[in-house]
C-alpha cells in the first residue's frame, strides 16, 4: 500500500484544553472527510471522523503489534511533530488535515461533532485504563481524583459504566459541580481526615489526574485490597510511597498514556450506547486568546470546542 | 463446628530466615499430625502437613471471603501473636502446635519435609504475585532484585515456569552463584549503566526483594509495557518515582504479602511437578544461637532448617 494514497484530509471542530501553548492543544480533531487515498477502505468522503493525539506510529514494535501503538517509542503527534517524510503534522487549528486512515476513527452516526472532540483525547485517556485494568464491570467503586477536563470525563464514563464514584478535591469548591451536574455518588475533601478515614478501604480505582506534586499515601488508604491508583498526570517531581500501604493490600501504583485506536473506537460506541454528553463550550475560531487566558483561570466546563469549519477562514 | 475442635496438632521442622529477633523467625514449619480434632476433616494422624506466617483470620471480610486470607486486617500471625480466645500462638520453635486446619497445608507425598518448609513462605511469596498478576505462563522475561532468600526462591520458581530469568543485584559477589548454581539465565549490576542501558525495556516484571531504600527508577526502566515492579521489602522510608516513566509505558508498582493458604497447596504441587529443591542447611536445635549469628552475616546459601523434631527436646 502507498501510504500517502491512504491519508485522507478532513475539516473539523478541534476542542482543546490545558492553558499550556497554543501548539499543544491541538489533537481533539473532529471534521468531514473532504478527499481519500485510493486505498482507503475505512471512511468516505463525508463521513464525520476523528483524530487523536496520535497521527503515526512505526508499526513494528511490540506496542504496535499488540494494538498498543500509544505506546510506541517513535509515535507521531499529531500537532508540533513532522511526519517520517519530514512534513509537519497539522494540528487541529490548521483548515484541514491529512491523516493515515489508521489514526482516524468514524464518529458513530447520531453523536454531535463538538460532543465527539472532548472524547477523543480525554475520553479515551479514561476509558483505556479503566477498560485495560479489568474495571469497566458494575458495580465497582472508583474515586475520582481532580476535577479538571479529564476528572469531569471520569466521573460522566465510570457512572454509565455502573460504578459508585466519589469525586475526591482538595476543597470543597466542586461539591455541588460533581454531585448535582455530573451525578457524582460522593465527594471527599483530602484535608477532612475524618471523612478520609471513614472511606479507608473502600475503592477499587482512584483515577488520579493531579498534575502536580501530591502524597500518595492518603490516596493509597482509600484503595481496598487489589485497587489500583492509575496516574494521569505528568509530574516531574518524584512522587513517594511507603512500600508496606502498597504490599498489605497488593495495591497497584500505575498510569495510563491517552488510549489506542481501537479503544477510542471502543469508548465511542459506549459513548453512544450510553447517550453520554461532555459539558462544553463551542466558541469561534476569533475568541481563542480570550478562550485561552480563560483556560489559564480554570474559567471553563469543561472543554472549549473551537468550529474552526464555521469560522469562515481562508482555507 | 466447634473450631476448637478443628484444630490439629503436629511437630515439626523449622525454617528460619531473616537475622532479627528470634521469635520473627518461626514461621515455616512443617511436621506430622499428632492429634486432630472430632471435626478435622482434611488431616490424618501421620500425615505431614505445613503451617505458615498465619493461623487465624476473622473469616468474615472480604479478602477472607475471596480466599485472600492473608490480607484480613485481624489475621493471626502463627508466632509472637495470640489467638482469639487471648491464648499464645506457638510458633515453629514449641516441640508441637496447635492449628485449625484451614491454615494447615499437606505437603505432597515424596517432597522431604526439610525442602518444603522453605516453601511456606518464601515460596509462596514469590508464587503468589507472579500467580496472581497473571505471570505464571511461560515464555515471560523476569528480573529477580536482591538474591537472598526469598531472591533465591524466585530465581527456582520463574526458571521452573519457563521464563528468562534476570537476577539484579548491586556489586558482581554472586554472578557465579545465580548463573552457575541456581541456573539464571543473565545477571546485572545495578551500577553498571551501559548494561542497565541495553537491558532497558526488556522485562515483564521484577521481584523486588530489596528490603532498605532504593531508588526505583533503574528498576522501572527495565521494564517493557505492562511491566510490574512487585515489592517484597517492609521499608519505612518512602520510595520514590516520577510518573511519566510509569504512565509512558503503563508501568505497575505493586506489592505482594506472603500468600495464601489455596495459593500455597498449589504452589506445594508446583514445586512437586517439577521437581523443585531449595538450597537449604539443615541444623539441630542447639545450634540455633550459631545459625543466627551467622545469619546476621549472611553466611547462608539460602535457609537454616532446624530439625526441631530430630533435637530431643523435653516436650
Amino acid at each position: 500500500m502507498n501510504q500517502s494514497q491512504s491519508h485522507l484530509g478532513c475539516i473539523k471542530k478541534q476542542n482543546f484544553t490545558h492553558a499550556e501553548t497554543q501548539a499543544q492543544k491541538m489533537h481533539e480533531v473532529v471534521g468531514e472527510v473532504v478527499e481519500v487515498g485510493p486505498d482507503v477502505a475505512k471512511f468516505r468522503v463525508g463521513d464525520t471522523v476523528g483524530v487523536g493525539a496520535i497521527v503515526g506510529c512505526c508499526r513494528d514494535c511490540r506496542p504496535c503489534k499488540g494494538d498498543t501503538e500509544q505506546y510506541c517509542n517513535k509515535k507521531i503527534w499529531s500537532y508540533n511533530d513532522v511526519y517520517s517524510d519530514g512534513k509537519p503534522t497539522q494540528g487541529g487549528f490548521a483548515g484541514a488535515m491529512v491523516v493515515h486512515q489508521k489514526f482516524v476513527v468514524k464518529i458513530p452516526d447520531g453523536m454531535e461533532a463538538e460532543q465527539a472532540a472532548p472524547l477523543l483525547c480525554a475520553g479515551v485517556t479514561v476509558y483505556s485504563p479503566l477498560s485495560h485494568f479489568g474495571l469497566k464491570q458494575s458495580g465497582l467503586r472508583g474515586g475520582i481524583l481532580g476535577l479538571g477536563g479529564v476528572g469531569h470525563m471520569g466521573v460522566t464514563i465510570a457512572k454509565a459504566m455502573g460504578h459508585h464514584v466519589t469525586v475526591i478535591s482538595s476543597s470543597d469548591k466542586k461539591r455541588e459541580e460533581a454531585l448535582e451536574h455530573l451525578g457524582a455518588d460522593d465527594y471527599l475533601v483530602s484535608s477532612d481526615s475524618t471523612r478520609m478515614q471513614e472511606a479507608a478501604d473502600s475503592l477499587d480505582y482512584i483515577i488520579d489526574t493531579v498534575p502536580v506534586f501530591h502524597p500518595l499515601e492518603p490516596y493509597l488508604s482509600l484503595l481496598r485490597l487489589d485497587g489500583k491508583l492509575i496516574l494521569m498526570g505528568v509530574i516531574n517531581t518524584p512522587l513517594q510511597f511507603l512500600s508496606p500501604v502498597v504490599m498489605l493490600g497488593r495495591k497497584t501504583i500505575t498510569g495510563s498514556f491517552v488510549g489506542s485506536i481501537k479503544e477510542t473506537e471502543e469508548m465511542l460506541e459506549f459513548c453512544k450506547e450510553k447517550g453520554l454528553s461532555s459539558m462544553i463550550e463551542v466558541v469561534k475560531m476569533d475568541y481563542v486568546n480570550e478562550a485561552l487566558e480563560r483556560l489559564e483561570k480554570n474559567d471553563v466546563r469543561y472543554r472549549f470546542v473551537v468550529d474552526v469549519a464555521g469560522s469562515n477562514l481562508d482555507q
